[in-house]
Order: structure tokens, then C-alpha cells, then sequence
């Protein structure tokens, strides 16, 4: 019987913002974690992290401190016989809850530790974590979930219903993302610190690598972001998919506004069109880009959605076209999975959010969980990608031609090389002294 | 020409767990605060602070010290001359934005930061917060809100009209203030942690005091609630208020089942009826409960509302009856302004959340000079009023019958005595070595 007898956290970044990768119109920083390991007393380490942009990493590290006595000293089988039970020990904490509630630093460190946790469990039973919860028993993946605050969208017999009827065709799924891998796009071509040029190298690049489907950041000058936009379009031709970011940069009129140029280039999605906790503002939008483009583009959001009861509603109020999880800004695999059920339930396919530290490592097994269970169908699905600091894990995306190869490693392949993590641990890593 | 030297900050945490005070269905802790004084190279103090609840004030003195470079070695002039543009300076600081956006521990850092900014301006004007604010000139307070993403419900031309019309009658509403106080309601007597008996008294006491506006907690097992309810309307009489407060314990359905049966007591509104960021659940249950009362129901919220967003939200989607506004949830002053704005232009009522440290403190400033420039009826207003720890702030609250006096010295309130701060700093003052 395995128990955690303690929570490390490191506060590890990485200097990115001098070259411009990861740049938009709202963030520019060193992509950095707070990275957790659970030592146990015998057996592997879980590892888990939340992903920020530099600035603030010790905060959210000292948020995981806070929360760790949560965790410490807990036997693994006693968290997973009453996972909300553990889930609500984070999330209602009486008085850390003031804190969110469900929101920002310390909702994204409830993130952290629970991956560990789930990391740590899905190592205990030897697969990797896509498979883990693909082959759970029902009741046990509706049991992880709570419910609270979303049963007017979703209740436990929903769930069920959808987890049963999931099991229809799983062996048949598997085996041709075994073949073929699964869909992903590329975010690397179109940053909005790359000059032109670049933008059409990179661009034409990434298509001849396979990429059929590429995002781009908007939210600069609008000229700017329409040349840029046709630069994308005539590279990857009529049939690709070219996806626009604007990371919130705009107020809800001028999102109709910019949208109604840049849908010359025939947009799939807008992404984040306007603050992320509007969810009125992006029924708005959607209604307004679904009219400007007979229903061709739509709009997607979620990488900063804080928490289930706002991807809830943006379910409800038809804002959104495609749902875009994150792994570790929400408190983790017990609350994407309430995520993933809404989405199927709603009928919206889930194109998770990646990039970052580690988040491709992250949601690659969401993704794949989602089509072998949950959502089930491929028809718009497809990961985020990009091609940035996967050297640092121990279990690393592997890609062909614009596919993510299924991971074998036991665990959520959140593990990150111990070497990386003491070259680039801050302030006191050779990196940053 | 004033200038900002250094910032301080202070744990401040006072032990009342214990005792049950500030109990409800999802709370229960040690009231403190993250306390923030600017030093300047000259003449006065600048005082601010977020309150928390206990654990995890450490997390919101991290994040002010995060925030601190962005204050530290500012001209009060300069800030002043560009308000937006130093609000935005913390709000979007490109890193930092990633932890919120704009929302939880990141965010009340935020307010502690700017309130105390705030506080310090009033003191070198010379004035307390309310009259510092409600005689300035309409293009000064205009110039202070951050209109980024509520354009859609509030303009500044709107702003403008507004605070312009607000001047009309101001005098005559000042000299009534001045007489006869502000109104204010208790939430002393029916917090969750007390029995029966303590209840009953507690609200004959208040009665007998004056207060004619009570609160009571809900959330409990409903036969408690309702039992609770009926030995207050009985002390209070037919005429009085009855508030109710869930603290968002409640699923929506859940919500209005509860209140199908609590309405028996003719409840003036039902505060948090579910989760804070639930604007079209809040929408659903306000228009139950209008239906269930006749409209004599409304419901209430604020004190967890994360920012502007979602405050423009709750007032577009009917959500409210009553605005409940934080002093320092919010990003300080400046995101207040906004709020009070768009709930004149809407036509709520804004009543301001108090109690936990120093909130009444704060707070009465914002009413004041909602009444006076920007509300203007006192129809529907009034204060929260707890009587906990104002012995600890060097202007504390005066009240008379149930009304707040008008504050007279210069500032906004919220300088705490230093020896309490020496006292109660966590975790090396006496009261908790």
C-alpha cells in the first residue's frame, strides 16, 4: 500500500521571452512550472506541474505548499476509494478557498498536485495515463468527478451513460491511432514576434512537414494581422485549416469588428476573441463570426477558462464551437474529465490547449482518452503542437507528419530530467545566475 | 512632488476560527490580512490590504512582493496624471497576467496595491477617500477606469454622463448623510456556527439596537435554515429585512428548491445563491425566486466576483437584484469605479460587502460616494455591518441606530494600529507564537 510521505516543489523556468516564441498580443514570458514530485515510500515518484509564464512562478509554488499537507502522508489507495473526497481536502479547503475560489494561483496549484497524484497512480498500475483511465471502470471515472455546481449541465447518470456508451468501437479506435496517430496543428508558424519572413518560411515548412491545420496570433494592427493572415493562407492553399488566436486582446465589439476582415482568409476558428471570463461576450461573437462566414468559423476558447462551472456555461449559452481544455489551469485530470463529459454531452469537440512547458506531454493522453471514451468521433478533433522544450522530459511527444504517436511510458509523461530541472531552477540553476 | 520609496508587506492574521465568528456553509477561518504600506520620501503613509481568510495569506504577501516592482519609486504625480496606464501596469503585466487573468490571489494583490495608492493620494489631498473621490472632476474619475472589455455595457461617454448628473443635488445629499449616517444592515446575528438560542438573542439585541435590515446564514440542512429563519422574522417583526446568504453552497436546481421553502420568511434577497462564477445559474435563480415572492425576491452577489467581467455580466444577463462590491477582492479603486458605473447605468442597487478586517472600513468610502455621485438614491442601499476587529485600525468604523457616521480624517481607513500588526503578524507575533 503506497503512501506519499512528501511534496516537493521546484520552481523551474526557462528564458524564452528574449527570442519572441510564445509571444501574442497579451503575453510574453519564460515559459516556466511549478513542478511537484510525490516521493512515496517505495515505488515511483508521481510528478505533476502547472505551467506559467515566468514572473509569479514562485507564487504558485508557494500556493502548492500551502495545499501540500493535503497530500502528505496520504495512502494512494485511500485518494482513489474517495476521489472527490480528496479533490474537495484542495478545492474547498475552508480557508484557502477564499483564495478562488476554483481560480488562478491556487486553483492551478490544486492542478499540479493532483496530476502528481493521478501520474503516481497510472505508474502504481504500469500504463500510460490515456490508457489508465480508457480501461477504468465507469464508476470509477464518474466517482473522480464532482459534480458540484454542474448538475444543471451534467449529472452522474449523463456521465455514466456517455462512459458505457464509450465502450462501443474502443478497440477499433485504438488501433488506428495506434496506426495512425492523432491530429494535431501547429502553432509555431505565426507568433506575433516573427517578422514576415519568417512567418512564410516557417509556414511553408510546416506544410511540407504534413501540418494541414495551422493557428496563427492576431490581435496586433488589423492590416497587420490580415497581410499576415494571407501570407498563411496562400502557403498552406484553399483546403488547410488556418485557426486565429487573439488571447483575449479584444472588447466585444471589436472582435465582430476585426473579424468581419480577417474572414476573408476563411478563419476555421477564432480563439480567445475577447476576456476570458465573458461567457456572454462569446455567445456574442460566435453568433456574429457564424453569420459573417454561414457557419464555417466558429469560435474557441479555454486555456484560461478557470474552471469547470465556466466551461459549463459556455456550453449553455452555444459561445463556443470547440472546447479547449487545459491540463493544469483547472485542478486537474478529476475536473478535465467533468470537461470532457460536458463537451461530449453538448456535443463539442474538445482540441485541447498545448504549447508551454510540458502541456503537449500533458494533454496528448486527454486527447486520446477523449476520442477512445468520451467524445468518441475524430470529426474536428485535434491537439495543439508545439515544437518547444520537450527536450527537458523524460517522456517526450513523439510526432509523425502532423500526428502524435501514442505514449507507452507508464504515467502522465510529466516527469522532467532531473538535469533540466536543476540547470533552470530559479533564481539558484546555472541558467539563470 | 511625492514619490513612492518602498513597499511593505505584512501577515497579518487574527485567530477567530475558533469562535465560530465569520462561520457559513463554506467558510471558516482566521480572518487576516495581506497589509501593504507605501513609504514615501515625504509626508504621509499609503495603506492597503486584501483581506483572506487564514491559510494561505502568505500566497497574496508573495504576490504583492511580485507585484511590488510596478509600484516601487513611482511619482504619486505620475500615477495620478495616467491611472490606467499604472493599473494596467499590474493588471497586464505581460508575465504576471497568466496567474489571473485579473482574478483571485494575483488580482486581490492587486487591490492591496492600488488601494494603498489610493489611501495615499487622499491623505496628501487631504480629504477622506469619499470626498476625495465624490469632488473630483468627472474627466479625473472617468480617466481612472480601465474600460477594457465592458465597452459592450459601459462607454466612457456613458462614464461621463453619468458622474456629470451625479453633481446634481449632491450638496443637499451630503448634508442629509451628514446628519443622518448611511444605512447599514448586521450580519452579527446568524452566522452558522451559532445555536438557537444565541441567535435569537443576538437578533433581539440588534433590534433593540436599530437595525431594521438583518442577514442571516443558509446553506445548511434546509430544516435548520428555515427553523433559524422563522426565530429571526419573529424577533425582527414583518417590516424589517431578512437577508439570506448561502456563501454558494447550492447547485442552481438545489438553489431553488431552497428557496421555495425559505420564502415562507419573506426574504429581501438571497446573496450567493450558487457558485460565484455562475452568471446564467445566478440568472436562472433570480428569476425563480421573482417568481416564487412576486417579485419581493432577488438575488445578490459580489463578494467573490472576480472582476468587471463578471459584474458586467451578472447586471447583462439580470442576474442581480442587488450589486454587491468588494473593496479589495477587485482590483482596487479603480475597478470599483467601474463596477459602481455600470451598476448606475443598469439600475441595481449597490450594496458593498463588509465584515471580515477592516471591509467595513473600506467600504463605507464606496457607498458614500456612490450615494453622492453616481447611484444617488439611497433607495434599495445600505452597508454590510459586522462588529469584528475595528479596534485594530487607527479610523475605524462609527456607527449610530444601525447607520454609519461619516469618516472624517483624511484617507481611506485602512491603516491598522502597529501594534496590532506587531501582534498579530503571522507567524512570529505574540498572539501566535
Amino acid at each position: 500500500m503506497t503512501r506519499i510521505v512528501d511534496v516537493e516543489v521546484h520552481d523551474v523556468r526557462f528564458p524564452t521571452a528574449a527570442t519572441g516564441d510564445g509571444s501574442d498580443a497579451i503575453n510574453r514570458g519564460d515559459y516556466s512550472a511549478t513542478y511537484v514530485e510525490l516521493t512515496t515510500d517505495g515505488g515511483p515518484t508521481g510528478a505533476g506541474f502547472t505551467f506559467t509564464n515566468g514572473r509569479g512562478n514562485e507564487i504558485t509554488c508557494a500556493a502548492v505548499r500551502a495545499l501540500a499537507h493535503h497530500v502528505r502522508g496520504r495512502a494512494v489507495a485511500e485518494i482513489a476509494a474517495e476521489p472527490v473526497a480528496f479533490w474537495r481536502s484542495l478545492t474547498a479547503d475552508v480557508q484557502l478557498r477564499w483564495l478562488g475560489p476554483e481560480k488562478g494561483v491556487i486553483h492551478m496549484a490544486t492542478g499540479a498536485l493532483v496530476n502528481a497524484v493521478w501520474d503516481l497512480r497510472a505508474k502504481l498500475a504500469g500504463k500510460p495515463m490515456w490508457r489508465f483511465l480508457a480501461e477504468a471502470p465507469t464508476e470509477d471515472l464518474v466517482a473522480s468527478v464532482d459534480f458540484h455546481h454542474i448538475t444543471d449541465a451534467l449529472t452522474p447518470d449523463d456521465a455514466a451513460a456517455i462512459l458505457d456508451k464509450g465502450r462501443d468501437g474502443l478497440a477499433e479506435r485504438l488501433a488506428a491511432l495506434d496506426r495512425d496517430g492523432f491530429p494535431s496543428y501547429t502553432t509555431s508558424v505565426g507568433w506575433l514576434g516573427y517578422p514576415d519572413d519568417k512567418v512564410r518560411a516557417l509556414t511553408r515548412a510546416a506544410y511540407a512537414e504534413g501540418w494541414r491545420a495551422v493557428k496563427m496570433k492576431v490581435g496586433g494592427p488589423l492590416d497587420d494581422d490580415l497581410r499576415r493572415a494571407r501570407i498563411i493562407r496562400a502557403e498552406i492553399g484553399p483546403d488547410a485549416l488556418l485557426m486565429m488566436d487573439a488571447n483575449q486582446v479584444w472588447d466585444v465589439d471589436e472582435a465582430i469588428t476585426a473579424m468581419s476582415a480577417l474572414i476573408e482568409v476563411d478563419p476555421y476558428w477564432i480563439e480567445e476573441p475577447t476576456h476570458a471570463d465573458d461567457v456572454l461576450g462569446h455567445a456574442r461573437i460566435a453568433r456574429a463570426v457564424a453569420e459573417l462566414s454561414e457557419g464555417r468559423c466558429r469560435v474557441a476558447t479555454g486555456e484560461v477558462a478557470a474552471n469547470r462551472v465556466i466551461f459549463k456555461q459556455l456550453l449553455q449559452a452555444e459561445a463556443i464551437g470547440v472546447m479547449q481544455i487545459d491540463a493544469c489551469r483547472v485542478g486537474g485530470v478529476n475536473e478535465v474529465l467533468a470537461e470532457l463529459l460536458m463537451a461530449a454531452k453538448f456535443g463539442v469537440p474538445v482540441c485541447p490547449h498545448a504549447g508551454g512547458v510540458g502541456l503537449c506531454e500533458y494533454v496528448q493522453h486527454l486527447a486520446i482518452f477523449d476520442h477512445l471514451r468520451v467524445g468518441t468521433g475524430l470529426d474536428g478533433r485535434m491537439v495543439e503542437y508545439v515544437d518547444h522544450l520537450h527536450e527537458h522530459f523524460v517522456d517526450p511527444v513523439r510526432t509523425r507528419q502532423g500526428r502524435y504517436l501514442l505514449p507507452t511510458a507508464p504515467g502522465y509523461s510529466a516527469t522532467m530530467r532531473p538535469e533540466s530541472i536543476a540547470h533552470f531552477r530559479f533564481p539558484d540553476g546555472p541558467a539563470w545566475r
